[in-house]
């Protein structure tokens, strides 16, 4: 089950995030608040104070600061990649919600909601864009090399999910590939360049990498797996969305898999189909819970975790090793 | 007025440019095909080739391939930059047309209304990576800085094109300031990378650079000027499809300040009213030739291309100097 204990992990391991690199992510938190403030059109400072007040778990910085740690060099240059990947993922965030549809973004309303399709578009493409600048003023190309390589596999990824989503099938495997390119990438690619920037030797780099790529893996399948399972309050987004959407995420996958073809058809009669009742809605969660998709998703999560942690055998002991494997951890446990 | 002896001009033109840049620009096109079809996503793919098929002037590669001849070099290099420059321009347009709601891009469906907003989000943030991705191989840190800087300045633009959309005001000054930033610096952008990857001295750059801003306002001056002055099918978009839209071009800004108040209130009722008639913008295209708004633009778009032209005394004379010439007097006698 998801949720549960994860509040005590979350304030244990945040303590030991803010003791190792506190200084350094306030100081990022501060940049990034003026990158979305730092324009002189209001429209672009009005929906970038926006999404900043949402505020976020700010976790691709913190990967980015953990992994310059295990080098020893949290320095300025760290907060300033750190900067540069929170505002890729706010970018990628107002465009998901475009074309998501979604009204609601950790508990408030989307910037397309409150500021139109049309601001959010160029609003995005504008903090893009200024984070390409921001990499080629840093002038290291094997860290540019690296985001740009996840900025391609994860846009290519999110074109996948719609044609999945159009031809209204989703396999294990597609739902695989999409998270993988879409969210592990780029969260390997911000452990990849917290350990370029904190001088680790280039297999410590490869081996942190690949600790990114797994917890990505399980960070999203859990992610998905909170839409069934979570209080909306905490989760500050609305509870079965994704299910009124017709997104596919990994416990209803499963739950596809074993239901019966009765059950099976009413599941795919449901999914996404608009103006569905909250009854209908409510017996594809009880299909979930009997055929414990939820349980599923997070077996195959802990896997991805556990395969992450070992990765880090690679990289010098040290607190940031252990926080990152606490991480992992969380990232199975949290409810939110 | 403009059009009229263009076909000319343009066939003369065509002719020099293809004579000196041709091969090189027939293998830019086939590497611009190449990426828009290199995906193994099937609706990248079908997208890519939808704008592909939209064809276009291509006056940016153009722009290379001719500033990198200035310098003696348009190898491969020109070659692969002018593929990434159409790109880019390419997932401009994706997204513009997705702001504007525009249905028609060359006389053809625009991306979004065959594919769809969320699908011309997505493939156009695709196709911005790949140009970063492409950028970041190619390694020169002074070529990457010339096109993140325009696009941290064509995007801001965009924003603030739209606040003053929004505000239902738009100044002479707000309206060169956009297209400026939009267009200007972008061609500007694609002259100094032609003229870095032709090896041409400092000096000789910054003029190349200065040209290619000149010419890019008196461009899009004249682009918007044929709202107003075209033959639709010819131009291969809407006629009158800015004014329904409350787009303010030159002529028409001209055309407000010399209006008496009851025309001025005649106009701007009729700008971007929902259901406009076509009697309505038929008065308000009577007014616009009455007080002769498309010459005035026509006059300070030569004035532009005239002080481009003037830029390129300081780059070394020769055969891609002179056509460099010709498009600036292309630009302004176009009637496409």
């Amino acid at each position: 089950m998801v949720g549960g204990v994860s509040l005590g992990v979350e304030g244990i391991l945040l303590g030991r995030v803010l003791r190792l690199v506190g200084d350094a992510l306030r100081a990022c938190e501060a940049e990034l608040d003026r990158e979305l403030a730092d324009s002189p059109v209001q429209l672009v400072r009005d929906l970038g104070q926006h999404v900043a007040l949402a505020g976020g778990k700010r976790l691709r910085p913190i990967l980015v600061l953990l992994g310059s740690a295990l080098g020893g060099h949290a320095g300025p240059r760290a907060t300033r990649l750190g900067c540069i990947v929170e505002l890729l993922h706010t970018a990628t965030l107002i465009h998901d919600d475009v074309v998501d549809e979604a009204t609601l973004r950790r508990g408030r309303p989307s910037a397309h909601a409150r500021f139109g399709i049309d601001a959010s578009v160029l609003v995005g493409d504008h903090f893009y864009s200024r984070c390409m600048a921001l990499l080629v003023r840093d002038a290291d190309l094997a860290v540019m090399d690296a985001l740009a390589g996840a900025m391609v596999s994860m846009t290519e990824a999110e074109v996948f999910q719609l044609e999945r989503k159009r031809a209204g099938e989703l396999s294990e495997a597609d739902y695989l590939r999409i998270i993988r390119q879409k969210t592990a990438t780029f969260m390997s690619a911000c452990c990849r360049i917290g350990g370029l920037a904190g001088g680790l030797a280039a297999d410590a780099v490869d081996a942190l990498a690949t600790y990114g790529e797994r917890l990505g893996i399980a960070f999203q399948i859990i992610d998905d797996s909170l839409d069934f399972a979570a209080d909306p309050a905490r989760l500050g987004k609305a509870v079965g969305h994704d299910l009124r959407e017709g997104k596919r995420t990994l416990p209803l996958i499963a739950t596809l898999e074993r239901a019966t073809p009765e059950e099976r058809a009413h599941i795919l009669g449901t999914l996404g189909r608009p103006g569905v009742l909250d009854v209908d809605v409510a017996e594809v969660w009880r299909l979930v819970k009997v055929y414990d998709g939820v349980g599923y998703a997070v077996s195959r999560a802990s896997a991805y975790a556990a395969a992450g942690v070992a990765a880090l055998d690679r990289v010098p002991g040290s607190e940031a090793r252990e926080i990152l494997g606490l991480i992992a951890e969380y990232v199975i446990h949290r409810d939110r």
